[in-house]
């Protein structure tokens, strides 16, 4: 559910999978607590985008929210788990969503942690201040949080969402942002931000900007 | 051949073909002649990048120099005879080169010209006020004008261009640039290029944005 000012943040869609997503929350956690940005955090799938039964990207048939924990690669398993681990985590308030979420990040891309492992979870909502036996008894509740995940799977898609951290400000424009080095200097991160919406806010309507590799 | 003065110019990759790469020569155009920027313009081919038989486009195994006049389809004729006609036109200058380029990009995406007739080239190059004797008798020499635009297509291969327009500057940095709306006007052409630079200059080595579609 999201309240009329909650609608007005900017929204950071992310994938625990991407190490972009890392870098682009980590980015956003810089903003929100030195320079008073408001962004929300939002789930898109790379393994649900990427699927081949998925061929438009904006009417996916085959959905991560409907697959059994259990299933498929591990990839897929890692990404549903700790999807809603992390909706499970925002159960108890936006700072400790913001301190699962990055808590994870980092697990998974600094310290290659697997994230279709139970116990990597525990570890990380134990590291991040959660209330553990809170944060278990959540994630008992397994349709409740594929439906909040699926609300944010399908916002994903109708923005037609290709990877990841992709933000979308309140003004509507929206574009996937991947840079290579980590940013935390409050400073540079300012900077980049201004960079990055000064190409989305051009009246070249810039759509594209992308190195060949 | 490319002197020492020339090799410091921003290298403009860019078909025909792409309506992204008309916008970007008119933004260089307006850039030399308004901002004294130096541009190299420089060919490189979609229907060689996207050919089935070129996955790795460092390595091309299918190349459009090693195509006849009359083989493949009409965009792959069209292509063709266009690069080796502006090959022929910068025989006669950078000026004339410029000019029959501007020309046949306009010709062909604001009049929907078709490429692959030889009296919509003719007709461009009078337009463009290039000596006509001339044009013909330099088109006369294919093998030549296929070298030039060899060394094109393997300067872009190497450096992995996958779409037009792509500028390489100076200094290195290189990336596809596409955005919607024309820039003719020389205040906001400046401020559109100063904004694509600092994308290319960041510390945080920006690698893509691109907005979802």
């Amino acid at each position: 559910m999201t309240s009329t000012s909650e609608s007005r943040a900017i929204q950071l869609y992310f994938d625990f999978l991407c190490p972009y997503a890392w870098r682009g929350v980590e980015l956003a956690d810089v903003l929100r607590r030195e320079h008073g940005l408001h962004f929300e955090l939002r789930h898109f799938s790379l393994v649900q985008g990427n699927h081949p039964e998925n061929p438009d990207r904006k009417a996916p048939q085959w959905w991560l929210t409907d697959q059994a924990a259990e299933g498929g690669s591990e990839a897929q398993q890692g990404s549903l788990a700790a999807f809603l681990a992390a909706q499970a985590a925002m159960r108890q308030g936006e700072e400790a969503g913001w301190r699962f979420a990055l808590a994870l990040l980092r697990a998974r891309h600094q310290q290659k942690a697997e994230l279709h492992r139970p116990d990597v979870l525990q570890q990380v909502a134990e590291a991040a201040g959660l209330e553990l036996p809170t944060f278990q008894q959540d994630l008992q509740d397994d349709a409740g949080l594929r439906a909040a995940l699926r609300q944010d799977l399908q916002d994903s898609a109708a923005l037609g969402v290709f990877g990841t951290p992709t933000f979308q400000l309140p003004e509507g424009g929206a574009a996937y942002f991947r840079y290579a080095n980590l940013v935390t200097d409050p400073a540079q991160a300012l900077a980049l931000w201004q960079l990055y919406t000064s190409v989305l806010s051009d009246d070249a309507r810039i759509e594209t900007i992308k190195r060949p590799r």
